[in-house]
């Protein structure tokens, strides 16, 4: 088995619109948003879902300078950063934005998604920081592969190499991945292995594409930053 | 038929090396790389294959300023800019190095991968101009369907619009791509259908895929730029 079966915990979920979002090689970009917060934690016209983390709010109002109720993507890496996401790199900012934008709207992230981004980094940075056992920051191949066996990923050796050589810095000994390589490399694979599964409902590792869903399923992962 | 079975020639070709690299999820990093030089056109010791152009040469010599025989990806800016491209991003420069780079070295280019690139690059430059009627620099949606038509490429509404999607600026209306963004586009397509040919050889537009296989098909594609 290739990937895991298990209904257990696994890697942090990507959101419900992102999975919706490609199916079947569609373009849903009619996908009704039904946002209806319950709750609201801010005193400015910005609402959060209920629950929500105080320190989560504020640092969505702190970047949000200019009041719109949306981030975008400066604004977004200003509100990373104040919640101790430095350096985090302009490609992954803008695969994250991408990934966790309402699918009908432009390149900015509303409070709700704003929420789920942030609690999907937060699990992201707890896995790296238990695998990272040295704290030196990076993480090896090794660790990597560690950290998706843990997450019920079993990537082939070859897979792994090719996601590390991605990261290569030109040696090609020795690759450690940093935070952002680690994040953006774990909802690439999370992400892919989602898109498989759909097509694969019975766990046999095999699936049958056409070449239209392959192509869909696929190009959305590969994000322009120009 | 989603794509073409035409034998005629289509779109500029990858590299041979890349094409045989991720065949069927292994690592072909011991692939055997033959180059047996006939001709010598340059007064270093750098070999070209026979009947280059002695402009190409020109670009590699002027931009291989350590004179190591390989060209790293500052120095590949350079050539490409004596050569006419000027304005290909950073993120486009290491794609190509990546997919133009002997398989078992480092990313660097030597002159028969050289050679290669700039003959694609010429091509692309040469369909981008066909399709670029109004002669802006820039080609939309409509002129891309139609350029990709012209290659054999019958991509789906939904494929195109997912594509042109990622080189949004934010408004998602009137998007278009100039030369860098065509060519990334054009190499993309090209790339992830000749991997998936190579599981339909029947044509059928169908193509049964294990995990392994559909997770090295795609993760070359994804390259990092930090």
């Amino acid at each position: 088995m290739a990937y895991s079966n298990a209904y257990a915990p696994s890697a942090p979920e990507l959101p419900e619109s992102f999975v919706e979002q490609q199916l079947d090689g569609e373009n849903r970009y009619h996908y009704a948003y039904q946002y209806q917060p319950t709750q609201q934690f801010s005193s400015s016209s910005v609402m959060f879902p209920p629950e929500t983390h105080p320190d989560i709010v504020k640092s969505f109002e702190s970047a949000d300078r200019d009041r719109s109720g949306f981030l975008d993507e400066s604004e977004l890496r200003q509100a990373l950063s104040f919640s101790g996401y430095e350096g985090i790199s302009d490609r992954t900012i803008r695969f994250l934005m991408f990934i966790y934008k309402n699918p009908g709207d432009s390149l900015r992230l509303g409070p709700k998604e704003y929420v789920e981004l942030w609690n999907c980094l937060a699990q992201w940075r707890s896995i790296f920081d238990r695998y990272d056992r040295d704290r030196s920051g990076k993480m090896n191949s090794t660790a990597l592969r560690d950290a998706f066996f843990h997450l019920d990923y079993m990537l082939p050796t070859s897979v792994l190499q090719l996601m590390i050589s991605q990261f290569d810095d030109g040696t090609g000994k020795n690759v450690e991945l940093c935070f952002d390589s680690f994040l953006e490399c774990g909802m690439i694979v999370k992400g892919l292995t989602e898109k498989f599964k759909e097509k694969d409902p019975g766990y046999t590792s095999y699936a049958t594409l056409s070449y239209d869903v392959f192509m869909s399923m696929i190009i959305p992962f590969i994000v322009s930053y120009d």
